[in-house]
């Protein structure tokens, strides 16, 4: 990779040409994914975090500390409540501009985390992460680079430890080291938008036992380092994209969702911000999974989309007036006004650590996205009893196009006069991709498991929920006196 | 057409080659769509119709008091409770054979709504729909064939009635009429499983004002009737059917739903069971909701397979003993059964009509249809909650096979040491399949859609929920005496 | 007691009269329970089962094999389907003219539950209970005697079973044995309508283990037997009926809790219907609480009458043609139905045990049990959403019947012209009653406790769910093949 | 009313004796409610507003740009995002300290929008409104006074307007007019601490035609005016705070609801704030009610003790390590804090008005206190179900204090060893209280109606939900071009 200024989604585009990175997908090794049809959209996507910092840079960028430049917000450290909202609103207005998963947020969120975390190890350890991490930033911000960050393992059988699995690489850990680095072995599954990064963070995915230190690595390697093999995870209706562009549905954007394989790939001393340090993994993963779960709020953005979506669909259908039309936008709109509200409430309480980076609030974080497993499939239903059943026996773009058939399938499939039948189908398609196509997965599924699984808030709800005093409470007011005896 | 005597599955299938039909899909002709790998496995999940009256006769066959002869149950008149409450028992059976919707029920509803109906048109009109209705039953039964009926019009400007349309085709409707006969012109759309059948009847779709005559027809065609055209619709995922094996999911059996075009088709005297009676149109749809609307009983057959599916997967990751997972497959247990009880309460609580024909318990049916517009939805978010990310990031088949990268995928994706990858894989493709690829068509949005949508069943609900007297007993308890003065 | 045979439910309440009960209320003895104006209303519930008999004897009455004679149906073994479904019907009916717990279930699911049992303890063991039991019954059905069953004991530490409690009598057991029966101490909560009862039959909570025979003990006494003390539990609201007649909301009827305390209660050979053999003590509980769950479908009437007061407020306050009114009365119409269909569809899929009793399917019982303890409160939100914040804010009876203040009232309180402020008042107060008030007991706490807490029907569900045949249908159609090797 | 600067808890109440008001409660004049046990509640509630000033100056004071001196909170108007977000954050305090209403909102919520709406007025109608207001304001501050607002009209029939009504009172209205002020007429419902307030706001409750100026008045009036009647509403089991002190479940606290009537009372020039202009009536109910829906999150307040009381019990009963008990308590959190994440952000999304005065973000506030429906009420079902059946079969405390049968309850009663009897009955009473009893209306019924019922939040979501915007989005996401000609 040669090193570059990025400024612009083209020039974004154009840095991810030429990697010879070794990419699998539906079992053919990709010549230059940038060119793939199917990858395509979701590199667009990501695109558009280039795109809106230069449309709206109040919202995309803030001024570096680090540089005194103005720097892609998605590369900033937050210092203050104020910073940590303005992610959420960013997030929104992305959702809003793609339908989809950005991608960006995942390198976001860990930078922030770390950056409060490495401060720590260094003031218990007397090691230097930190230093090298702001090196790190700096260095990212000035080339306005993106980065993935990979937790997620593969892990084997859940019912056992890293260290307790038959096979030693279900977690990702150092399989050798030297003077000059450390190299890794293991794989990352679920890795959101990995191609279309130019650096990878990996860091580990859970809180790791003392005798675990060759699992508890954090570092940066370039997206095409040496030993590493990608391979995308379909997503419902993906090939679809290979065929037209209306039955796609949203044929601009999508997400992206890759299993990484680590062979022995190398990292250097000056990009290790965590090397053996176990006890720190927990609070890794806390303060990551606490950014990462109110960063959920993109999905109010994609929610905005699918409750436009819904009230045209009503609208060509006639009958947008009708009472139960409208009190099922409103409660799409309560719903997901109600995943925006916890987003932001979580991010304005954030506190200062120790570093100076500001941490979300982790109880209302988790809140925020145990909504979230919730409300999109909700919003999911409503948007598709809007829609009609047509929604999914609707012919194929080809048979409206057809010379034969098309003529006959213009004349039956038009809602309101004064709308043409291929908006009608434009628009439920879309509602499908939202709903069970390709950007489903990440509206959907990934809402659910993205960031921990639905059981995984409710842990640090529990963790979190100071039982202790609430019964206080009650027992004063119930009169109950305790013998302290 | 020739006549031929169906029993087994296969017998069924051979009888719907060559019959020249004019099927388009993805913009082409369909030659032959016996062979056609996408429409197949809605033919194979039909065929269980004839497979299960082999097996089970018990369960999918009943006496004729018409032939004396053992029929299918798709083709019987209910005459008494337990053998309405059959249908259901068999419907949920089937729906666990097939994972999906077998498309026969439409037609089953049809005749036995159709049945009771003629017998109260003729009483009023003095007509012979209702003879003419018993020799075709008879005929159906003796040669064991399948019969779709096709009701829901494309209805153009839904604000707007059939006679208030801009172009009169928006409902099928009389085109021409002749000594022998009526033509007809419009189109029907989501019509489950038509070309797998045999025989259509067509339906009107709504109350029909009196100066609508031309729309309330009533009448029997062969599929391959000259005048019609079929187009399939789309389903998401539906081209893994091309592909192999394993992403389909469920690589056997899919359900089917298909856009007609009637171009002035042609009904003989001898098959038409209504025409221009317009005062019985509202009567008809009722009788046929209602049994249509309980018939979705067969989504608890489905529901079984996710379930069963769901604690597959939670056994292959190693956390089947968790107790938040077992509390999950207790709710869609909880959730699944719930359906199966609703709707087999309406079809115990059937009465008698004049025709000796019995008919669920109209409040009840809704009651259950409503039950399944809600509790799929909410199967499907628990399934994949169970399933995990992985569900929707499984690289695919094609790199599971792959000699370059098939191994290191069989490695890293393994879960459970016992459990081979490709059977993890599997079962997250049949989730995949049902919550959000081909089968989840027929498990969500048509479960929503088909015989109604949610709203559909409200208005019947607060047609008979009786208020005045539950008024009555709330104000005797509450000592209210109304003045009659 | 002497013995009478009891038509009316004016001889009923004649026949508990001079019984001599050590009851306790509010602190002191209650001399006769009959016209205590908080009991009363808890005798007129009951009274009800008789005079339903009476008026509707296909609903509430059945013959009886043992007798030949016409009996009340809460004393008749059901011996088919069509008789268990015929309980629900009447229970629905009861719980529509009471609004509140009749409390006469428990002992029609007792005996109900005995019958079977101790016809199968009978057989392994060659005792004598069944005979024993049937000759009680026919006593029962002759006089026409009310029978409550006491199952649950006050249970102490709940992590520790019985024999394991610092004090013994934390489980009612045996404490003396001689030649003529036995001698029984302890405590049964949360009794109803026991008071109101002839006989109690004690049985025990839960599984037992074999160390544990002196709890396992059934047995009959009659309410006034020597040893036993009363003592009767709060209602909300329960001294409103002290005070007037419309802020009671429900004057006439109510339910009835009663904590009962055995100290050394006599049961006398004739009357004991088990005794050590604690492996049937888990069959007894399941058959019991399945038979009881199912019995949960008298919330179904009691939410007619719910539906048609929040129906009469709608119209009082000249809104009820909002659509969001009536939208609010159909969703409560189909949760409402949703509780009498599980319920019915349990009952209808009985099944005859060896004894020829018949058994409701247990899956089914708990599915309806548990969607009562989750929509009977969304029933209550609801009838507060219609009925206004005046519901809350209504001022006293005492007010409104005030010469100074009440004409002030009259005034301003007046909602709709045509109807009186007071009718306005009875019906706040009526829905007051039920969803915060005296019935609210019965129709919401109780609810979600009553024959087992909703935990204890998952626990059933969990048992019952045959995972396994849905797991072997799931990997049908994955195309998962397993060695068995 | 003397003058008087009021400090403490007990300041306050000293300063509500010898008003000589004109109170009715259960149909009798009440002499001096400082000392009515069943008023007195609720008085010390309202004085938690007062000792939380001293105890906690941050939380519930702030420096007042009009005096330069520390004033309570609730007499602040605020004019930072800041200060709107710590109302929320002293209500939930308060909710937490009290278990109830502390009924001193709808007077800071009605200051603050008043203030921004008088500015308005008297910038398009050069009226003094807002130096008036000012000047009040400025006096209650110096006082420390507490403000009722009165805004809901009793309504009569609600489907006509106030003019349109049968009886003109039915909406208050200025009666007669004069050189000094003037005089009003009518009633206001459901007026929450009002006889413990010292001053009143009255305030129209709808948007008014033009020719409805007579209803447009807003002004102050001391609580013991002449012309004032008060009627207390009656609560759940108020009645309990007659006898001892268990069972009233919490003893000290209660809110209060009151019916007020206007019998030409009169409002002086210099204390009236707006008189009839009414086109700017709608703007104040949409102010008032913003800032008050978001004012909710009180509840989470009451929410955190109710969470603390169901965790005792669960303690209490040995049964707190379950999972599904933990469960519960994990989703009670979850649920709490979604109010308080809805309100806060509500709070935190203000912006300033020309005024200075800032105001919530409306949507946000209206999505806040539709959660508050839903959420309280489901949590009441979650605190039940911890809390078992003795909730509602408890004996009373006389029972408990009865020489005869107390020792038997206190033996039977028992839970775990070590916790004394009384104190599992006194846990018990406290969640029947908030779910059941007296306070279970604040908690309840009034977290539905009061600052306006679901339907008025679903009408200004809908107002407020931006469609157009958002189907632009999904528009250009679905490639559709619509013509501008």
């Amino acid at each position: 990779m040669k090193d570059r200024n990025i400024l612009t989604g083209e020039d974004y585009i154009e840095s991810l040409r030429r990697r010879k990175l070794k990419v699998f997908l539906m079992g053919e090794q990709v010549e230059e994914p940038v060119d793939h049809p199917m990858i395509r959209p979701s590199i667009n996507a990501m695109a558009e975090t280039y795109n809106l910092a230069q449309k709206e840079p109040d919202v995309a960028t803030e001024i570096s500390p680090f540089t005194g430049e103005r720097v892609n917000r998605f590369l900033h450290i937050a210092t203050s409540s104020e910073e940590v909202v303005m992610q959420n609103k960013m997030q929104r207005r992305l959702g809003q501009l793609t339908g989809t998963c950005f991608q960006r947020c995942v390198g976001m969120d860990a930078l922030n985390a770390l950056y409060s975390v490495t401060y720590e190890i260094d003031a218990q350890h007397h090691t230097y992460y930190h230093a090298r991490l702001k090196d790190f930033i700096q260095q990212m911000q000035q080339h306005n680079y993106i980065i993935g960050g990979a937790m997620t393992d593969v892990k084997g059988d859940r019912s056992k430890s890293p260290s307790a699995q038959a096979d030693p690489d279900m977690y990702l850990h150092v399989s050798k080291r030297s003077a000059e680095g450390v190299y890794i072995r293991g794989a990352k599954a679920h890795q959101t938008g990995c191609i279309n990064s130019h650096w990878l963070i990996v860091m580990p995915t859970l809180r790791l036992q003392s005798d675990e230190a060759d699992y508890a690595i954090v570092g940066a390697l370039p997206v095409e380092a040496e030993g590493i093999t990608y391979v995308i995870g379909r997503q419902s209706c993906d090939t679809r994209s290979l065929e037209g562009e209306i039955d796609a549905g949203n044929a601009e954007f999508s997400g992206q969702e890759v299993l990484i394989i680590f062979q022995d790939a190398f990292i250097p001393n000056n990009l290790i911000f965590m090397n053996g340090e176990t006890e720190f993994t927990a609070l890794l993963v806390e303060r990551f999974t606490a950014f990462h779960r109110r960063s959920y709020v993109c999905k109010s953005g994609v929610g905005d989309v699918l409750i436009g979506a819904a009230a045209t669909i009503a609208e060509y259908n006639g009958v947008e007036k009708a009472s139960h039309i409208r009190d099922k936008l409103v409660e799409m709109t309560h719903l997901n006004e109600t995943i925006f509200a916890t987003g932001i409430a979580s991010s304005f309480q954030s506190h200062a650590t120790p570093s100076g980076a500001y941490l979300c609030d982790e109880l209302l974080a988790n809140v925020c996205k145990q909504q979230v497993t919730r409300i999109t499939y909700e919003m999911a239903r409503l948007a598709q009893d809007l829609a009609g059943g047509l929604l999914v026996t609707l012919p194929s773009e080809a048979d409206y196009r057809s010379a034969e058939i098309g003529p006959v399938l213009k004349k039956y499939l038009k809602g309101r006069d004064d709308v043409p039948t291929e908006n009608r189908m434009r628009i439920l398609r879309l509602i499908e991709n939202l709903t069970l196509g390709r950007n489903a997965v990440g509206y959907l599924t990934e809402s659910l498991h993205g960031a921990g699984s639905p059981q995984a808030q409710r842990i640090q709800i529990q963790r979190q929920m100071q039982l202790d005093i609430k019964q206080q409470l009650a027992k004063k007011l119930a009169g109950i006196v305790e013998d302290d005896s």
